[in-house]
């Protein structure tokens, strides 16, 4: 398997190298602004490497790997105008900078690309590449659906939570594997095993998400600390809480409270309960699946090494 | 070749067959809401008759047919967000009804939809289909873009214009012929053939309503008249009357009147220049251009009657 560093290049390099119609610029600047600003690219290394991993030429999967990683941009733009959040990766979102039609219609023509890069993947799997991607999509649009759903829900069980993350961010990650197994034209065990390991990877990265955004150190994590109980969040640890105590947490996010009091008060409940633990119990499960899942997957030492790796990184990762 | 009416009748059942998952409403509700609302479904009919002009079952062409529907009235669901339209075909546009995140998340689905149709037509034609899909719908955004952009600029020529409106209208009634003749399995000259009638018909449809919107009949045209002019929406007729009468026209928009009387007075500058008769002096040509392609064609006299119909429907349609 080619190393981790190469593959980081390889996924670097082809971002790099999208080149854009130079008109009408209103529709393409948005677009380069959004795929130049970085992010760790975490699903195009993925596929990348799940190709490498059974041995086959990583070019192959190139524009799978494009595909994915311009959809993942795509609905982080159309979130960023639904949440009207004002900075994305340290830098002004499209529709701050830019305006809402600016932000929809760029968007719109990112997903087409993502599809088109879809396209583009070898012939004789294109077809099933198309299915799993289309498929994938809607599942992250119910996602995101439900999510928009929850916030006006204080009745959110932790399993509709689960669900909700599954389908909003880890079915993509899955994705992600799965296209650089059928790349390779690997089994359909593989491909499923592959996908496992995707999904419990990405419930995994989700749920740090969480914790960090309570525990994190804020001078790593690179955010404000707390930003999801100052905005009421429905996240994983503020559904237990609300689970487990109702009434107390209610009455916190009904008073007129200084952020700060609130975060206070709110961390008080959480460490009464504690939820910090059990979070991290449950961030450990799902990164212990992901790397069960490769059980089944015979690869070498380096290939195995790569994947438990990222696997752990999401139970450790302090940003 | 089928007739018109088992055409029709054949895209008002599929449209209505399409099966909609029960959960999360949120998203999929809206998503019927747009399809079963109407409109005249041109462009899946073209598909069909096509395909059966060139001697194919329709069933081949069925589901590039809706998803050139479902596109079609996915960029309208965008487009009213954009413009903030309450209405769409006598209803309340998605937006208003539901609200913006709505219609982004809703369109954006309906978008993937429209690809899982095209992905789904016949495996030996699927590919070509894909990628004249995606490079019409880049053409649509760039088309949307541009008339964005115009709506900000008194220095649009005729020429930007046209081309303008090809991107935004005509390119996807084009493409909806090219996919009927692509599943059809026809040659390249015969796929052209088709595509040039649909983009020339498009032209023509797009003009038609540009000149009806000024000189339609208000019984019979279903919306109120003058509402361009009262927009100061760049038409064809606005633009040319621009570039003419520059000064007046520019004083006219500039003065704070009347809707009645802001139409008044740029009536009476299109009526000294002349442009309601040059404007379907245009439109005629278009829709001859659209006929003459036609040539390049072997058809049986009632599949080139029904092309003619709708070229001529292009020009005298007071609807």
């Amino acid at each position: 398997m080619l190393s981790p560093e190469i593959i980081a290049d390889k996924v670097t390099e082809a971002v790099a190298s999208i080149s854009y119609p130079e008109k009408p610029i209103g529709l393409y600047a948005p677009i380069a602004y959004t795929l130049e600003s970085g992010g760790k690219r975490l699903r195009p290394q993925l596929t990348l490497a799940v190709c490498s991993a059974l041995g086959c030429d990583v070019d192959r999967a190139i524009d799978a790997a494009l595909g994915i990683e311009i959809f993942h941009n795509f609905t982080l733009l159309h979130d960023d105008v639904m949440d009207s959040a004002d900075l994305r990766r340290g830098r002004l979102t499209v529709h701050k900078r830019w305006n809402n039609n600016t932000a929809i219609l760029s968007g719109d023509a990112m997903l087409t690309m993502a599809v088109q890069y879809i396209a583009k993947t070898p012939a004789g799997v294109m077809p099933e590449a198309m299915k799993l991607f289309n498929r994938t999509a809607m599942e992250v649009y119910e996602g995101q659906q439900y999510d928009m759903d929850f916030e006006n829900s204080n009745d959110v069980t932790v399993e509709q939570y689960i669900e909700m993350i599954r389908l909003k961010t880890s079915v993509l990650i899955g994705c992600a594997c799965r296209l650089g197994a059928i790349v390779a034209d690997a089994s359909e065990d593989v491909a499923d095993a592959f996908y496992d390991y995707g999904v419990n990877l990405g419930l995994a990265f989700q749920l740090r998400d969480d914790w960090l955004d309570t525990y994190g150190d804020p001078l790593i994590f690179g955010k404000q600390i707390g930003g999801d109980i100052i905005n009421a969040k429905k996240t994983w640890l503020l559904i237990n809480a609300i689970s487990e105590k109702r009434e107390e947490l209610l009455d916190i996010l009904a008073e007129d409270l200084e952020p700060e009091e609130r975060v206070r008060q709110v961390r008080e409940v959480y460490d009464r309960l504690n939820l910090s633990d059990r979070c991290r119990d449950l961030i450990t499960k799902y990164s212990q699946k992901a790397i069960s899942s490769l059980d089944k997957v015979k690869l070498d030492a380096d290939a195995r090494e790569y994947f438990v790796s990222l696997a752990q990184k999401s139970i450790d990762r302090a940003y």
